[in-house]
């Protein structure tokens, strides 16, 4: 017996939270986004003694989701969060709900009351299982602690099919000491449904004979190498590709092909379908309006168009890229796009600052392999002066859930030291999970957040005229307004712990934008727009 | 026919949001508290034509639903929130478990997709149902407009059980047009539960042979009322009285029965409960610890201790009361206590400030028909300093789910002009809500918030200790300590509009103190303990 195969053998006594730890690490989980509370103390310890875990505190839950999401997003494997009780997971839900619409794998720890507490429900006590399910794939409660190994495996098999998994801890698995004999074993990863040959084909002979067909990708067929094969395929074969309207990621900038969003506004998503036979779907959803509107409908391609679906989220997205390839006789050749120079800003210096010079600003200057987080929303605009930028990640809002971005680039930054993230930030939408900020400082990630202050929401004053509405009263106005007082972004991340400017003219932008990358460590630019 | 006759049968035609304001308005449901999206914009145009309704932002849901939770409690009648979807009820769920513990009427309003466009899937689908029915009483899924108004008095019964109503508004159900006959006509309060007269008996002969009997109250029995029939009952027939730990509301100050919480701190509840023979539920719960620990009961009450409910908080707890008086023959007397003069600070004026110097002069100085809400966790202390204060009411957190001070001392403040809210505010909990204190400013609200600012997860230390991890590592301090950055609520404060200012002693707190409580509108004073 070698000395390996002993200690493999050895009987170890340890706790359940132990033994959590241990499995989570066995799988490659070694990075923890945390609030944690009372009953998740034992977990605390354990995490405690595990230097190899990096734990990293938001000072509210959304942050921790969120900052899970932007970390599976760049590493394609899950962080591990901890969560206190239902409340915890309810704060953190709605980042699962993003990370959900970005297929992110996820592993949530959510620490619960011990068994025989439970029923004496005590005032934190609720629902969890209910709570956990709407944003997860899998929710399972750790009943056994003989069984935690097996727990992590499920738990973390199911994250890479991808999606959330939710272990529900309660407090007395944490802290029972049991024996386990050997060490965690990793789990596998669940198998991929196979592509059907027959779908190829039959999209093959459509792109043959049919006036109009479109490809709409999402997920991995979004990184540089599924996106080659699919624009190659644009080119050989005449079909039309966009990226569906939310993307978890985007490998974008010079060399990668360029491709565009299909918008989920109603109107420009009709128009771009128009005339379409075929929507073949790879990693997509049926492209539909964000929000239903009277008498409209609410799905974008016409009503006579076929929509099939080559492979969903979890399934070889690039394999069936290069099935669809070879099927319609495309070359393997490189990206070739005419250089898209961003025109610079037509306005003298001291012009007022516009969204628009923001948005061609940070792409003329983005540095190379940045990460572009982008929650600007009605400030958006950066997205189509990126495709010859230098080559980057493109990381958007997925779910609608507004408050993604600051914890996004945290995780982000987290997942690729090294790279510069920028976060494009709606202010509206900041505000829901500002105290991101202060994990930026903590870890001092190097993290630029760029907030368009407009000071309103904005989305919703184009909604109001929509509704028709034309002249909004007092309370229309106290619902969408962001004015008196105005906030100031730039006290609010000082008081956060991250240096921060405003910016108010093009040149101050310029300036600060400058200085901003040039520097390592978070900061901040209130760009008053 | 009469003129008002006639105007009562004359049809109107009208969209659902429209329909939807009326009914709430017949119920003199006119405070919304909101953080609409575009699915809502129907509604939000039907509150704009409605100004008898007051409409007040917050930037985030936990915000909405802790200042409806807060007004709750004044006004013993719900507001009405209005919610985006799943991720925003998720948003808002936190502060809802808060409120339900409170047994704080509250009515949400939570758009949702319009009904052909939920099968799509578009992004902000989620499953609204099963967020919802964890922390609400009663949910319901408006499907038929000419049902709105039954759905309506529904809701309003509902929270006045009192609890949490959800209604689910799909888009649709908003932009509808119908033809009404009549003006919505307001709901009945469900019946209540009887009280049971055998069980007035069967306590009054316990208390007469018994050696320890404990009358346990909470919700309505802690107004001054019910409170000095409580306090008779104690001094004429031996009992002994405690509010719970956690209560909604309690009536306190001079001429008010000084009574004493019971603790849910394991070691203290149980010392406090020693001996009892029988305890007495007067709108309380069985008192059992917040959290539990390996091999401790619970329970705090001893095992052989009966345990009975005189009335739950759905019963008439002023009734039961005068029963139970009536049965042990107490006589009907003022309130008697000894004067407390709250004593001084023996530090100087420039001695580093302490948590019992702010709470010793908080209770000393404060206004007559104060409201207090206290979040101060482990800077508790005003509570035991209070009972001789001036007049004021005691609003405290109730679910243990952190950050609801800001928000709940908004709602207060909405829900009575004219008296002064004061906040003692933990730090760690007041970051899970900060944006609160811009509705402060906003609505220009007459709130003075004080944090505590302590720099760390001070309870969750406690815990640490108590789970044997004596030397905490690396990860448990990146996991507990709120330095490194240190926040700074002053300027946190002042980017969201509050005035703010910093004490690091007495003489700068005293100073702080008086200066916020002279002027009306919001201030923070950043306590440094």
């Amino acid at each position: 017996m070698t000395v390996a195969a002993a200690a493999a053998s050895a009987v170890q006594s340890m706790t359940g939270a132990d033994r959590l730890c241990d499995a989570l690490l066995a799988h490659e989980v070694d990075v923890c986004f945390a609030n944690p509370g009372t009953s998740e103390m034992h977990f605390v310890a354990a995490l405690d003694r595990q230097p190899r875990m990096r734990c990293i505190l938001g000072l509210f839950e959304g942050v921790v989701t969120g900052a899970a999401d932007g970390y599976a997003r760049m590493t394609d494997r899950p962080a591990v969060t901890l969560l206190h009780l239902g409340p915890g997971l309810a704060n953190g839900l709605a980042n699962m709900h993003n990370a959900r619409r970005a297929h992110s794998p996820m592993i949530n720890i959510v620490g619960d009351h011990a068994v025989e507490h439970l029923p004496l429900d005590a005032p934190l006590t609720s629902d969890i299982d209910s709570l956990a399910r709407p944003m997860s794939r899998w929710v399972k409660r750790i009943a056994d602690p003989v069984r935690i190994d097996q727990d992590v495996a499920d738990a973390w098999s199911q994250s890479m099919a991808p999606g959330i998994s939710t272990l529900i801890l309660p407090a007395d698995m944490a802290w029972n000491e049991h024996s386990y004999r050997s060490a965690p074993v990793r789990g596998k990863r669940l198998p991929q449904t196979p592509l059907v040959q027959e779908m190829v084909v039959r999209i093959g002979a459509a792109i043959r004979t049919k006036r109009k067909v479109v490809l709409m990708l999402s997920g991995g067929a979004l990184r540089e190498h599924p996106l080659r094969i699919a624009d190659n395929i644009r080119r050989s074969a005449g079909v039309e590709i966009y990226a569906q309207g939310a993307n978890g990621r985007i490998e974008r900038g010079r060399g990668r092909a360029p491709i565009a969003k299909l918008p989920m506004t109603h109107e420009i998503g009709i128009e771009m379908l128009r005339g379409a036979d075929m929507v073949v779907l790879i990693g997509a959803k049926e492209p539909v309006s964000f929000f239903a509107y009277p008498n409209r409908p609410g799905r974008l391609a016409p009503p006579n168009c076929e929509i099939v679906q080559l492979a969903g989220p979890d399934q070889d997205l690039v394999q069936a890229l290069e099935w669809l390839a070879d099927e319609v006789n495309a070359p393997n050749e490189p990206v070739a796009v005419a250089p898209f120079a961003v025109p610079a800003p037509t306005a003298g210096p001291n012009a007022a600052l516009t969204v628009d010079m923001v948005n061609r600003l940070v792409a003329a200057r983005l540095p190379d392999q940045a990460i572009v987080c982008d929650e600007a929303l009605t400030s958006s605009g950066f997205f189509d002066y990126s495709y010859d930028a230098a080559p980057h990640d493109y990381l958007q809002i997925t779910g609608g859930a507004i408050g993604i971005g600051i914890p996004m680039a945290a995780g982000a930054a987290v997942a690729c030291p090294g790279r510069k993230v920028i976060n494009l930030q709606a202010d509206g939408s900041g505000m829901y999970t500002l105290q991101g900020l202060w994990t930026h400082a903590r870890e001092n990630l190097d993290v630029v957040t760029i907030v368009f202050s407009n000071r309103s929401y904005a989305t919703l004053w184009g909604e109001m005229s929509k509704v028709g509405a034309q002249t909004p009263g007092r309370n229309a106005q106290r619902m969408l307004q962001l004015d008196q007082p105005e906030l100031d972004w730039s006290k609010m991340s000082q008081g956060l712990g991250v240096e921060a400017g405003r910016a108010t003219t093009l040149s101050e932008f310029s300036r600060a934008l400058d200085a901003a990358l040039a520097r390592r460590g978070p900061y901040l630019i209130e760009a008053m727009v």
